[in-house]
């Protein structure tokens, strides 16, 4: 809640800006904020090692470090801004109830929100503003994490790519980027396809189509490559195997599926970061993280083979199957 | 949460009972949970080392780590269960509303809670089972920190102690156990002090005394020794200047003032912990953390002499000044 705190607040936005140091009171003064909190978020920014600090005469003066003004900042390239205003407001809040989403076995909407919680996507998306910052979020994330699991596999075969549930479009953007051959389609929920094309996907970008639907309920167009970037982790086995056997209807013979997804150690030890984000699908989705091996379990009994398992080493990894 | 989470529905002492490793199924069922939220909450406790499994043929085993049998069972002399149900339930919401916090330089009670934050006590003691948390938390604390901030400085000669503040009374009994001639009155606020007697001080403890009132509107009786244990990082400078005049006034000559606190470095670098308490002063209290120095200046603006710092190297600190 600090880092998250002194991004909403602009800090390390102001102090990227004014190029210089600055004194706690000035920091508040710029922000319009109280001296007693700034001061002291400051320091345990500084504890953090998100900022540092030097004692002058005048007092202490704050800057950035480098990983802010990588990350932290709203105008960096790199900036995981949008995510962290989604994981403060939204995610934060269903956290609060953990123990009644074990007790449960299901998200937390209802008591966080007052949102009916049968429907995740519904719940998420109520109004355009938590949808314009869950998609604002996972574009966050495919700035740093897309190029690692797009380049996991070689994709320069397949030309013809549906991105599934590809939101803002992060994503086909760094694919088409990487492989400039392909085409991508983001197939996605009308609304999200909307905001997507008026917001997030610069219209020059002819290598990106659009596709509006809803993958459960309405058809899947044949394609090479059906990209399923975080969609599994949402849903239970039932609803992966039924979008998995309808992907494999549609995908052309010599085609393929791409799951991203972090994977869980087989031995159920970690990493930490999967287990956490597993009891967030609690509290957010029907779903959880998983195995390598129960992903190719999804996969094969929808038909696909030949399933190769690509560890980045980072937050996210990559599985291919064929068909 | 994961911790507090695992705490709340009684893992820890279900594995403690029952003497050997259990599945997640038979956790869930005993504990009346969902299995599919217990088996994620226990690998993630895995991942926080607080639990360890075996991987068997009949499925993954957990049992408690050392540290889960000694601070998470409810039942152990050293349990921190009502802690962390305090910070679970209550602090964690005021922490959603930091942004406010530093912007307004307040605490918010009132978003969290729609209770006045005038009044941070009232507030806090908002209903007597959020009292009786709050007080059932802070004995947790002094059962594992109240001997070492004791017995950092020789508190012997001080026979007529009261403890300024001292709810549940887990620190006066740390103290009379390991000073036996000395005689401790609790001065607390009356309900404070009711529940205190009733539920958490030994009737046969009769070197242990209550007062009933609040320090900052009723008079201070004269003693030895006045401990301000956690007291004046819940104000202002203003009321911890009045505060401690009072106390200067009341104190035998010859006699002193021991302030418990847990100390920021002079140099704003840290410890991290207690720049974390601060923050959380600042959305729960009208107070903060301070420094050595800050609160030697407070001691002698009140009269006190012959000041003496004590680090523990743990997370409270003691600070000892002299009339």
């Amino acid at each position: 809640q600090i880092m998250f705190t002194a991004c909403e607040l602009g800090v390390f936005d102001l102090l990227l800006e004014s190029g210089e140091s600055l004194s706690s009171d000035a920091i508040a003064a710029r922000l319009g904020t109280s001296t007693t909190g700034m001061e002291r978020l400051l320091d345990a920014c500084v504890g953090l090692k998100l900022l540092a600090v030097e004692l002058t005469q005048g007092g202490a003066l704050y800057r950035n470090t480098e990983i802010s003004n990588v990350y932290l900042t709203k105008s960096s390239p790199k900036s995981q801004y949008h995510i962290m205003m989604y994981y403060s407001n939204t995610v934060y809040l269903c956290w609060h109830y953990l123990a009644d989403a074990v007790r449960e076995g299901r998200n937390q909407y209802e008591r966080a929100f007052g949102v009916s919680s049968d429907d995740p996507f519904g719940a998420m998306y109520r109004s355009e503003e938590e949808m314009l910052k869950f998609m604002a979020g996972q574009n966050s994330v495919w700035s740093i994490c897309g190029r690692d699991v797009l380049a996991a596999f070689d994709l320069s075969p397949f030309r013809q790519i549906y991105d599934l549930g590809g939101g803002g479009g992060a994503l086909a953007c760094e694919c088409v980027s990487l492989y400039p051959d392909s085409t991508v389609t983001i197939y996605d929920l009308p609304k999200v396809v909307q905001v997507a094309k008026e917001r997030f996907v610069p219209p020059e970008e002819h290598r990106i189509a659009f596709h509006e639907g809803d993958f459960f309920n309405n058809s899947i167009p044949e394609a090479e490559l059906y990209i399923l970037s975080k969609i599994l982790h949402d849903w239970d086995d039932d609803k992966c195997r039924q979008l998995l056997a309808k992907v494999y209807k549609s995908c052309k013979p010599g085609g393929g599926v791409l799951l991203v997804e972090s994977l869980l150690n087989e031995d159920r030890s970690g990493p930490l970061e999967t287990q956490l984000y597993s009891m967030n699908m609690l509290v957010q989705t029907e779903g959880k993280e998983r195995t390598a091996a129960e992903y190719r379990k999804l996969l094969e009994a929808a038909g696909f083979g030949e399933i190769q398992v690509k560890r980045t080493g980072k937050l996210y990894d990559a599985v291919l199957g064929r068909k």
